[in-house]
């Protein structure tokens, strides 16, 4: 099946027609449908179904181990809310058709080759970015994973028992199956645009965490509660959020307050509580944690999650540029699964796909056919050189 | 039956587990089960249950009209998110009880006695509060009604249809059947604590409006985008908040931001747009105006509903004053169905009970036993007093 026909099967998926964008969240049946969408394609292409512990869709075109580990392309099929179509979907059809075409041209591979869907890579639905890669690594504990709560209150394990499913692990020998990982994704920014480069290859990924802020207030009558009297949390709320900016600018971070709930939201009643989420990136880490230490004090920011700054296999990158024609390469503040698995030692990559605008993480997210063409062409190339060797 | 009787049976309706408060909205599961109760009490008593083209429900001992209009209590049943047991049912659980009170003692009304459950009167659903009091006298107009929407976009024309109910109307006719009003609530402030006294005497309704405030941004990756890039209304919204507050200090007044809609509200977007809501009050709807004036510029607050100061009826509120043994008068910031009636011309009067904390709209709003029964005691005199004169 052509790129056109595997992009277009996926675009009804999830889609809200009120914004145009996409609400993919784990384990909903939007993703239900993808997966199985997942299943097919392997069927299709007689490719082995494999779900690690960790509930990651992995399709395999020969049969790895840990002694003749194989080279793994794909990304996620989650989507942030009322996101873009191309942030994860791109970099799994365009594995599908990077093993089409080397079939096409009767390419024997010496090692196997995989394509995988991570699961859960947004973390938009129950807070925790990459749980799927995460979880198989173990940098995600199942016990903690298990009990993270969706915005309805369900936790991750209730939601997972009601679809009849088993609780997640860490998965040490399904890592170990991976030799090399290969994910292209459509850029998130217009470092591409300005280099006049349709594909590109990653050199690292920030450093960035979550951090979680509980404002506790009392609930009472707008209209009968003096102000003295008040216990308002949304005060709290509004400083944090100018007190975030001003950090991250003081420190060339750069800091955002994206969600926010609350309780009980009603026009006529100063709020109870307030929760906000605080999402807080920088090219060092030493910026990011000076952001937290100046929020600090006021309110008492909790850490969801923290990755540290993730340089991509410096080896692997020589390579994949080599085959390339030495493309230009950069780095990115967007957290990725190549992320996770290279900061556990396997060797991980990212081609990047030329955005016109550098709009992300919104309906807008876009990128050219032409793009998205090369970046299979590249993604093909690569796996020929890594997977073709003996 | 007894007040416990009346106001056990209505202690689970809508009662959310989680918060302990209650979840009461216009034209819900839980409003549909509010009006059966109201209409199985009304029927209990073989008084006639009238509703009319607003949607309130009436129920008359005696047959009211324009020429022999009845002596009303009440109030509603609906609730904020997350709101007390009190506010809004006390009012109509008093007014069944004055009605059997005057009963067991063999009262002969020489006019029409009537009970109310007024519609929507918090507007938490489509927000526009007394929605129900303002169809009824035409201060709301119906197509504006009927366009309103709630969280999930649904409009009212929709929710009312899809339940076979008819188009709500302004109603004169039953609005003439209306001699006088007697509204008793649980006060929303310290008032009477700090008088000693458990049922008070409203004197007048503060001036009171809402806002909307429509923040539109650009969403973008939250760790990809620039500070210098971004379109980001969480920026202004917090703004905002804070100036809501300074303004409001500044005039006298009191201002509250309640409830906010984020979109697309996830931890690594930024958001596309913020939609805000404030509520303004205060003695001197000059000191609300001044308010909004001091926010508009950065923003450009979109009015949703504004009610004058309203003075209760000085003659009824001399009557039931006296009736009553004089007791402590005062004022609210907080809008009710009879400051509605009482700006079209009908007399009305409110009674309050005292409420030990002064908190409202909050699970942890209450009242006490005793002054419950001071306040049933209270309905039944005023009403005997109203409707026994010839």
């Amino acid at each position: 099946m052509s790129f056109d026909g595997l992009w277009s099967s996926l675009e009804p998926v999830g889609r809200a027609s009120a914004t145009g964008g996409y609400r993919r969240f784990a384990w909903t049946g939007e993703d239900l449908t993808l997966r199985e969408w997942f299943a097919a394609e392997a069927a299709r292409r007689g490719l082995d179904l494999v779900e690690d512990r960790a509930g990651n869709q992995w399709a395999w075109w020969g049969t790895p181990s840990a002694h003749t580990p194989g080279v793994v392309a794909g990304s996620h099929l989650d989507s942030v809310p009322d996101g873009g179509a191309f942030d994860g979907p791109l970099g799994v059809v365009s594995a599908f058709c990077a093993v089409d075409a080397l079939r096409d041209k009767g390419f024997v591979p010496s090692k196997p080759i995989g394509v995988v869907n991570f699961a859960d890579e947004e973390g938009a639905r129950f807070g925790v970015a990459c749980a799927g890669s995460r979880l198989l690594t173990g940098a995600l504990l199942p016990e903690r994973a298990l009990a993270l709560r969706d915005n309805d209150g369900l936790t991750m394990a209730s939601v997972l028992r009601a679809l009849g499913r088993p609780e997640p692990a860490t998965d040490p020998e399904a890592l170990h199956r991976v030799g090399a990982f290969v994910e292209l994704h459509v850029e998130q920014g217009r470092g591409l645009v300005d280099l006049g480069a349709p594909v590109g290859v990653g050199t690292a990924i920030w450093p960035h965490g979550r951090w979680r802020v509980d404002l506790v207030g009392e609930a009472n009558h707008a209209g009968t509660t003096r102000l003295a009297d008040r216990h308002d949390p949304m005060i709290g709320y509004a400083r944090l959020v100018l007190a975030a900016r001003e950090a991250a600018q003081r420190h060339g971070a750069v800091a955002t307050c994206g969600k926010v709930r609350v309780e009980p939201n009603g026009v006529n009643a100063i709020p109870s509580r307030v929760t906000a989420w605080l999402d807080a990136r920088a090219e060092s880490a030493d910026a990011v944690w000076r952001v937290i230490a100046d929020l600090t004090g006021p309110v008492e920011p909790i850490e969801e999650s923290w990755t540290d700054e993730t340089l991509l296999d410096a080896e692997l990158r020589r390579r994949v540029a080599d085959v390339l024609g030495d493309p230009p390469q950069l780095g990115t503040g967007a957290g990725h699964d190549a992320g996770i698995l290279a900061s556990k030692g396997i060797p991980a990559a990212m081609l990047f796909v030329r955005n016109p605008t550098g709009v992300s993480h919104s309906p807008a997210e876009f990128a050219e056919r032409d793009d998205c063409l090369a970046g299979v062409e590249a993604l093909t190339a690569v796996l020929q050189d890594l997977a073709g060797a003996p």
